[in-house]
């Protein structure tokens, strides 16, 4: 709130708000095990972050830097993410002038994780055709079920195919905070970037993204003008290059870092960790309720804080439209808001548990309710 | 302040706060003159602005919206900036994977406006080479001078020829509200796009640009994808499509409307014009008091608030070098914080008036202590 009264514009220049951003850049490069000399930007989300990751790997490939000025229309530059992963990637892609088409969709396993034998025949065919792979993702938690892609298989793989390892940890990039769950996360930590955001789990108010590059400069030769109006002097207000306006698409940009200062501040890694941990004991929790309640199936294994099911009775010709409809019941209920997605198709009501005050009894009076609910419209008891 | 405490997620949904940003969409709208059918969402900043814009721009052209899958490898796709536009518009085309080249730059006059007939040369070149011209950006306030380019020539020009008519109006479009000044910006009106910043001159506090499209559905086509887990229903949280995240690259969105609501609601139209006005003001007499002072040379014409001078004595062989040193010098000093910039490759100092409490007697203070301050320098009266 602070920051709407300061009014700085943290595009650059040398000034207070900029230090704070660069000690939030550099926290968050000790919280995930990225060296020192990693570049960073806070950004609105992890869309813009994967954009921004996503274009500079797109600029580290041989004579990368070229595209800049040149366009893509001479490379047939293509990328891997799994099927799951979200569609800000895709859309990256889009942006990027490589187009979705450009970017290969890996199919997953059971677990809804990427399957790494796809990966490499989807690679190695690739290089056949004359396209030129250069970027592998990772997601460390999934937006529809929470799973996370086998990093320390994919950064091992990237490494020796010469691929940029991107992780997209929008918000399960977190739980490397959890110490019971940062084990899920290894590999993580040897990427060559990272997006993930301060809203959401690390509980700092919308917006708050941020990017991470490993390698010094890249970012900067990504994005990095020189504008005659913003040169830089070795003193005075245009000294203290590179700015933060080097390192991402935009000039102007608000002073966000100070929320997540004190977020950071206040709960500390560990308290932030503590509310991972809890989010991820009450969708265990919810999933076993749903397992131990009749006329509800769990759809998907629950990795992180995601919780996918649904009613699922016999003698219904439309589980996804009822579903669909209780839904939209609960949420003007009050009762509860979980959003819905798809998994083989089905219909899936989606609980994502990341507020810090949500609590065991608040999946059961979710389940509660949804029960009732379901059983006013179906005219009788679920089981 | 309060969009923290509220922490909603403008990037959909149907909540109070999507409301307020519409609000401010169709406010925006009238403003410049724009239909009541305008698309648009408020983002970090113009350099963002203009970048949706572009993007909505190319995806615009016949068949433009299979560039999202294909990518824009098989278009040779070329637009157009006087020398003027700002940075942000070639780092659109590097970051649209266009290519900087793509965007051709157009030669300007002696008052810093495009060329029409340099434009109109370079148009007919790249047809003849196979090129597809698709884009033409006017500027309405320059960031070196404030020069405004002749947007009513542009948007005839552009009509003929079918081409995207997009107006980077990032500070300068605010002057539509000054009635005094409105007319420099006539053309504006007939813009395809415009982009322009609620910060600086409209007194919003940092971040809070903003993107206009004047054709319903063309922003949707460029930037909306169907996401399983983001699926629109006709009621409950996911009705009201379409979402904020359909018009841009951002799902997490941060509540900048209300910031903005406040301030238009607090200084009015009116209100807002009248500080646009007193900047103008006070750049004319700024001005002046530079041309009737021994010593110092005003380096362009004032158009708006931007007002571009520098001392210019004989004897002296590195004037760039001196103006510099004395830039930091006034910064560090704590009398003011004019900015530099190079004009026909000179250096400039440059004072760009922008905020509602700069009055004459400001203007009057830095020339005092620069003339001082280089007196100091030089070891002797400016004349």
């Amino acid at each position: 709130m602070l920051a709407a009264g300061l009014n700085a514009n943290l595009g650059g220049r040398n000034h207070a708000p900029v230090e704070v951003e660069r000690m939030v850049i550099r926290w968050a490069a000790e919280m995930f095990g990225f060296p020192d000399t990693t570049s960073g930007v806070l950004v609105t989300g992890s869309s813009m972050a994967n954009f921004i990751a996503i274009l500079t790997a797109s600029r580290a490939v041989p004579d990368g830097t070229d595209l800049r000025e040149q366009g893509v229309a001479g490379r047939k530059l293509v990328g891997y993410a799994a099927q799951t992963a979200h569609g800000c990637v895709a859309r990256a892609f889009d942006m990027a002038g490589l187009g979705m088409k450009a970017l290969r969709r890996v199919p997953v396993d059971a677990a809804f994780r990427m399957d790494m034998q796809a990966l490499r025949r989807m690679v190695a065919q690739d290089r056949a055709d004359g396209y030129e792979p250069f970027l592998v993702v990772g997601t460390a938690g999934t937006v529809d079920t929470g799973s996370v892609d086998p990093l320390d298989d994919l950064a091992d793989y990237a490494k020796a195919e010469k691929l940029w390892f991107h992780v997209d940890g929008a918000f399960g990039a977190l739980a490397q905070l959890a110490p019971d769950y940062a084990p899920l996360l290894k590999g993580l930590e040897r990427a060559d970037s990272l997006a993930f955001d301060f809203h959401k789990w690390a509980q700092v108010p919308y917006d708050a993204g941020c990017v991470l590059v490993r390698e010094q400069g890249r970012q900067a030769a990504t994005f990095a003008q020189s504008l005659a109006y913003l040169s830089r002097e070795d003193r005075g207000l245009a000294a203290d290059a590179p700015w933060f306006c080097d390192l991402g698409p935009d000039l102007s940009r608000g002073f966000r870092a100070l929320k997540v200062w004190f977020t950071l501040a206040g709960f500390g890694t560990q308290g932030l960790g503590n509310v991972v941990a809890q989010s991820c004991t009450v969708a265990q929790y919810l999933a076993s309720r749903v397992a131990d309640t009749p006329g509800l199936t769990l759809l998907a294994p629950v990795t992180l804080n995601i919780v996918c099911f649904r009613v699922d009775v016999p003698d219904v010709d439309d589980l996804d439209t009822l579903n669909a409809e209780l839904v939209k019941d609960l949420q003007e209920s009050g009762i509860a808001a979980p959003s819905t997605t798809r998994l083989y198709g089905k219909l899936a009501i989606r609980a994502a548990i990341v507020n810090h005050r949500t609590t065991k009894k608040d999946a059961d009076i979710m389940l509660a309710g949804l029960v009732d609910l379901a059983q006013a419209r179906l005219g009788r008891p679920l089981a």
